[in-house]
């Protein structure tokens, strides 16, 4: 049970539940040990939909650790993928056969599929998200570069979104790398450039399928109150996810605001 | 026996010990699982006085996680609390009876009493601080707007402040949230306001009584330099509650070169 | 076996081994628990070369508490020291010697000298140094101030290198505090200052046997990429020590893409 249920109705309502398909929300992390994983787990299965291990930070595990990390987000119903880079260095090396066998060997269940780094092109990143469904996986597709001096035409982005969807990704995901600033949809301090995401979803068929990367509370804020509370949202730190569910359900001063302007005599 | 007993005098001497009055610290605990909490409890339990459970978080948690983790708290000597937030939610949806109640049996020792989301008008504010009493609590109350558009006169907020702490509030914490930038006595780069602070101490008889939220290094060290070793202060990162002390105690760079400068023949 | 071996090359080669020379990192620990230490040691041990409990924090730990923490550390082979502000607390009053033999008996095996706070003159310095290799233990020293109104010129930071060094000192760190902002070689916005870097390494023989603090991610990629994969680097907090040791290797964004530019049709 949870700890608190039957003593209020939760600000904003219509959260969606496991196995969701909206609202998704996709924890980053940067190389949390056992331990810690399980206390994430414990504490907070329920409002993490999927685990990416950042970049190539998962070459540094040992073979064995790495297995039973993964072994505990999978048995809790949580999803777990290697970041998108380490992909790109297998499709690089001309090594993706192998590194599908690899991963499925570790336990990961899920494949990103990018090219925020290295060139792929239309056909080939088609080819590379059939491979990896074949081969039993779930596959998150990601779009957007990672340096702020090499940006995507929105139209290609557009191409790259429905091409990806039609190929069997589950979700897109809109770069924002780590930080959160400089990139994307961000400008240099964080902020939500408003135009921007205008501009993307105005050629996305169903905004749903889209997860935007938003490290920054301010900018997973902003995000609630323009999508709602299903809005799909990711590179959240391990550390926030608490926060992040407070936030979207009216349990912390920015969204409960809203929601007690709008309900004041409610309950 | 402390690590280092007997090898040399602290740099600032005078430094309260549990159960203190002056010099109080409280944590946000934004969601430590259980074994987080166990390590921070052990490394640290003398150095802390109160956790709250940021905002609305403890929503989330499973029942019987949250009263292992309340049980781990309370037994090692710290007081615990939901986030104010949460207490404003209930009292907006009539559910407070139930909220005091849930609270007892959830394991928690204290309730903070605030209004930095919604209103709630000094007479009410009275019964509510009663009413935590009467069951048993601990009373923390809170000042100040967690909007930074929505500012309380000072006058108001110094008869809160006597109101609360007449009514029984055991202290009162002046509102900064969890980032401490652009609200109450931080500017928009989380600098102290030193006006803000003459203000607000100008009109309270024991400013023993405030605990100032002071979520960064460079808030806590001004506060440390102003007040003393004994400034009661609150929202400080789990993973900064050594550092802090550190600062406290003369053991970090800046305090201690005061203190060095004024004794350099000591020892 | 590490878990993606035999699948791809890491993108830059020549990192260096256990238990090395160049190429060293040390993380600042701020009080992590036994669990959290377990967990870091367990997931990362190969990638870490040393442990500093940062400023006096270590004054804050039970004894026992702390011998159980510096045993798991040593025990895997990595080095573990506290903050040299602690021995300036020491020298400032006069218990050097206490100092040493406590640091022994509670397991430390390096100690840092620093006079980043205090003044301690070149003679007084090789001495410190001299008594704590008769002690038994690795010296790691440090220059550079932690006011940013007390310069130290450049011509006595290259004496200072040269003394130490002289003195049996292992490596010589350069001051940026935990923060990394307004200090030493970097900006009030953490920007590295590349004047001040040219002025440093022009005085210094063997620039292997620097360690540059850097705390922020972009100080460090800024500093692998001047001076390679095996830069020694210190404060670097113990959550990111896998993405550091995937931007050394050309795992993250930034180093893949120089890699990948250069060798396009490399795997």
């Amino acid at each position: 049970m949870r700890a608190w249920e039957g003593v209020f109705r939760f600000p904003v309502e219509g959260r969606s539940k496991k196995p969701r398909k909206t609202g998704f929300t996709m924890i980053l992390d940067k190389g949390l040990g056992i331990e810690e994983t399980k206390d994430l787990i414990k504490t907070s299965s329920e409002w993490i939909d999927n685990i990416k291990l950042s970049f190539g930070t998962s070459a540094f595990y040992d073979e064995e650790l790495l297995k039973e990390k993964n072994r505990i987000i999978r048995e809790s119903g949580v999803e777990v993928m290697p970041g998108g880079t380490f992909l790109e260095v297998a499709i690089w090396q001309k090594a993706y056969a192998q590194y599908l066998e690899r991963a499925k060997k570790l336990g990961f269940t899920t494949i990103e599929v990018s090219d925020g780094t290295i060139q792929i092109d239309l056909k080939e990143r088609r080819e590379i998200i059939r491979k990896a469904l074949d081969a039993g996986f779930k596959v998150i597709s990601e779009v957007g570069k990672k340096d702020p001096n090499e940006k995507v035409a929105v139209s290609l982005m557009h191409q790259e979104i429905a091409a990806d969807l039609e190929s069997g990704a589950f979700k897109v995901i809109v770069e924002a790398r780590e930080a959160g600033k400089g990139v994307g949809i961000y400008d240099k301090e964080g902020k939500v450039k408003e135009d921007e995401i205008d501009g993307i979803v105005s050629g996305v068929k169903d905004t749903d399928k889209l997860i935007w990367e938003a490290p920054i509370k301010n900018q997973q804020q902003h995000l609630i109150v323009r999508f709602g509370v299903n809005v799909s949202l990711g590179n959240i730190p391990p550390a926030d996810i608490l926060a992040l569910e407070a936030l979207r359900q009216g349990l912390r001063g920015d969204t409960l605001k809203k929601a007690y302007l709008k309900n004041k005599d409610w309950g």
